[in-house]
């Protein structure tokens, strides 16, 4: 598969270009600075030019699927959430529906669940990523979303735990490789198509945490 | 009809109470501090307690319809944006669909329907609207959108003109009074249910401007 990943180099992005292309797929790296180009071939990915707030539909010509992990991070206003993690998202899933993309994997987060969850201070956040999340289940895209505890950037342990098992509780934080990975399994299993799964570190091998029931 | 009007110690709020008194109607007021009640009984309006960001479902008891014009305003942070005019939107949404209150009007923003517009450092806040917008079109509501441009506090005209009139053109900055009037008059117009109304200033009585064509 051709697998453009948007939000190629933040944190869970470099983790997935390498592992997309050891499972054998092809990944293509959106990045908006040319500068990043090399980043994202030394990792196994084709870069490829887009920016969220500007001209990135052209990034997507040719891909089977696309994988959203953009954030506009720490460092940036909740403005920034609006655009890019909101609206951004909401671009990609358009870009999807109009050039015929049907498979989209949604890097989201645990409490989009509960927006008004603890802390406070994150709120702005999970509304974000649940209105995000929202829009791209409404859509008629093939979609998993991917609810993953809060990040580490731990070396990944190739397990973690779903709520597929623990429904309704949160639980232990999980690396970005990890998550990743869960992507990738994700992307290889069909019956994950219209689930959103909430991910948490734990002992259950990947392939199998992602497998819903029945 | 009994009409909630969320954000009713605002700009728009505080010319609506009034009028929909005028009209016939008995204004609830909904506010997060009972030290604002006296003025809404000075508007004509039934005040009660509700906040956006913590209990307020209560608020819209026995309520016929709902006026959402509840802004985080330009003082605060874009992450009350999300909070009060992102979730506090999609809240009320789904409370009125939780109690079966059928029918809703959105005070939104001329540029919703283009959130990358310029000025482009109204971006989050335009994106914060139209994605309330869209939630609540989505929702089996029967729901007025009304999208007016620049707003003034200058005295009400009863005159706007509406997109319905010039399609695609932005135009003149509209007084809120007249904003406000056009809640009015749309409540009172059935026509007016699953439509989208750009409104700025101009010279057609309101009644007629938010008068969808046939």
């Amino acid at each position: 598969m051709n697998v453009a990943v948007i939000g190629a180099n933040g944190g869970i992005g470099r983790e997935l270009l390498p592992r997309l292309d050891d499972a054998g797929h092809d990944p293509i790296g959106i990045v908006r600075d040319e500068s990043q180009f090399d980043e994202i071939r030394d990792r196994g990915g084709e870069p490829r030019l887009g920016d969220l707030e500007g001209e990135f539909a052209d990034a997507l010509e040719a891909c089977d699927a696309v994988v959203f992990t953009a954030g506009s991070g720490g460092d940036t206003d909740w403005g920034k959430t609006l655009l890019i993690d909101l609206w951004g998202a909401r671009r990609s899933i358009d870009a999807c529906v109009e050039q015929g993309i049907d498979r989209f994997v949604m890097i989201s987060s645990f409490n989009a669940s509960e927006p008004l969850g603890e802390p406070e201070a994150m709120r702005p956040y999970w509304v974000a990523k649940r209105c995000a999340d929202d829009f791209l289940e409404a859509s008629p895209l093939e979609a998993t979303i991917l609810r993953p505890t809060a990040l580490t950037d731990d070396e990944g342990t190739g397990h973690v735990s779903s709520a597929f098992e623990y429904p309704g509780e949160s639980g232990a934080s999980i690396p970005r490789a990890d998550v990743a990975q869960a992507v990738v399994a994700s992307l290889e299993n069909e019956d994950t198509v219209g689930e959103t799964i909430r991910l948490f570190g734990g002992e259950t091998p990947i392939d199998t945490a992602v497998q819903p029931e029945n």
